[in-house]
């Protein structure tokens, strides 16, 4: 820029009523070292435990993260993308999008951007994930080969892609041990505490009890849980059920509760490395990284004999 | 703007790359329609339901929500005030703030900013809260008043002004019952699950359990009650607990905790419609409301027979 151009530039600048180090500094270098986490909902303290996981990698490299909830909206994901467009932000982290495969993989090629938690399928983006199918069927084998027959699904439906693989998990299992699939074991209430309630209050008008309950996430077997003890039905005797998640509230509820566990700081750390990677440079490859989840065994899935 | 220097900065800003939109917008208001929240942490339930409160009322106004999480450090919420300042987004909501009042007196004078949940006294800023000091008294009257004369307070220290002002209320209402305040029973270790944890762990150490706990949080009311559980001493029975905030958690807990219930969603629709009113006009006054708290009874306090 030459000296003259640049003093009218200052000049128009100051005319706007322009904060100086705001331009100053993005004109230097196009960097805000602010990176942008789009999370369908913060009520659930397994998000929390994802952006935690991001903000420890963040800090380290000196970006600061910024939250935005979507409540799954598309029009609210776009303005937020609209921000990485104007670079008011440097990268997004997306842990849930209602982007199809082709927008992702479109937006991913110009701009830095990483999927974790949860992934659209076939999208050229880098991600991070655990495998939910295979998760949600060794839950499920894990109440089968504990003598439960009679097997629920406390489901969220098809809400998001991970519910949708952990039904076809628990149908893998179901369908591997010989026990026929049937729907009407199924309730579809949801990811939240409320769900859980619905669920339950659904389960206790069938005609009998299962023995178990998968149930897609901690706050959906919380849910059950509380509405089971208040008719008297406790859980982990008269009805066993296992979560998904490990959130802390299943190690420190009353009973405890068997649960999938994710390895949620490390979902948020690898994304943020990912996210790394693409800031430094855009054509590097599209990684894929599938974490490994356990079984934590506590109390709210009664065991056979034969288990311990 | 004369036409040429228009010209001239257009091209000054083509030559630097900028996106077009973003220039074009935002030169032509400078309004982001960005509103950021900063919260010293996600990890509580309680703050997501606050941020459920603003949100339900920016997107009625056309704003959207940015999350900033400054985990209770001055560098960091410095960094983002300075997006404020820069223009990136039109007002803050702090849920705590680690500046000095007259740091956020300043601060407000030129910038729209309100305070919300935790307060900083004599602060010159719109504010939203509870009276804490009285919720706290009436919580410790509360258990006083169902015969539990032994009453332990599990609280976070001065680590937020509202664990100074539960404390006083604390030590109001025993002073108030001629029970003498005694240090010796009194925890400090935090806000959460974990500090709730160390907090029962300590108590089983005491000579003599209390007859009852005020615990600052539902977290922490939850954190001491599984520790309690598994050492065979029964809240509601054995020990009396009483939390505060109202998490939905406290509701669904086993058993269900008693506790002092805020508004979290009007706290968040309150501090969002003063922040309107000062990105309408910076100059309006600033108001302090005080919304109002109540006891939620449930089972976590043995009640005497009088009451019911």
């Amino acid at each position: 820029m030459k000296p003259k151009t640049a003093d009218i530039v200052k000049d128009a600048i100051r005319e706007l009523d322009y904060h100086p180090n705001f331009l100053g500094r993005t004109l230097r270098r196009l960097e805000t070292m602010k990176i942008l986490v789009l999370a369908p909902t913060i009520s659930n303290q397994f998000y929390s435990r994802i952006i935690k996981g991001i903000q420890s990698v963040a800090e380290e490299e000196g970006y600061h993260i910024m939250l935005a909830v979507t409540n799954a909206r598309r029009d609210a994901e776009l303005e937020y993308i609209e921000m990485l467009q104007r670079k008011l932000v440097d990268g997004i982290i997306f842990l849930h999008s209602t982007l199809s495969a082709e927008e992702l993989s479109e937006f991913a090629a110009s701009w830095p951007m990483v999927l974790a938690n949860e992934i659209v399928k076939d999208a050229e983006i880098p991600l991070v994930t655990i495998d939910n199918q295979k998760a949600a069927y060794e839950a499920t084998r894990f109440l089968i080969d504990n003598g439960h027959r009679t097997v629920a699904l406390a489901s969220a439906g098809d809400l998001y892609y991970s519910s949708t693989l952990r039904r076809q998990g628990y149908i893998d299992a179901l369908s591997e041990s010989g026990i026929p699939y049937d729907p009407n074991l199924v309730t579809n209430e949801g990811f939240s505490f409320n769900a859980g309630r619905r669920s339950a209050e659904q389960i206790m008008q069938w005609s009998k009890l299962p023995d178990a309950v998968f149930a897609v996430a901690d706050s959906v077997a919380i849910g059950m849980t509380s509405v089971f003890h208040q008719n008297g039905i406790e859980v982990g005797k008269d009805i066993s059920i296992i979560g998904f998640d490990n959130n802390q509230i299943a190690e420190y509820y009353i009973p405890s509760i068997t649960t999938v566990s994710q390895p949620q700081l490390d979902i948020g750390q690898k994304a943020m490395e990912l996210l790394m990677n693409k800031l430094e440079d855009l054509s590097c490859e599209n990684r894929h990284i599938v974490l490994p989840h356990r079984i934590e065994i506590r109390t709210s899935v009664k065991l056979s004999k034969s288990e311990t």
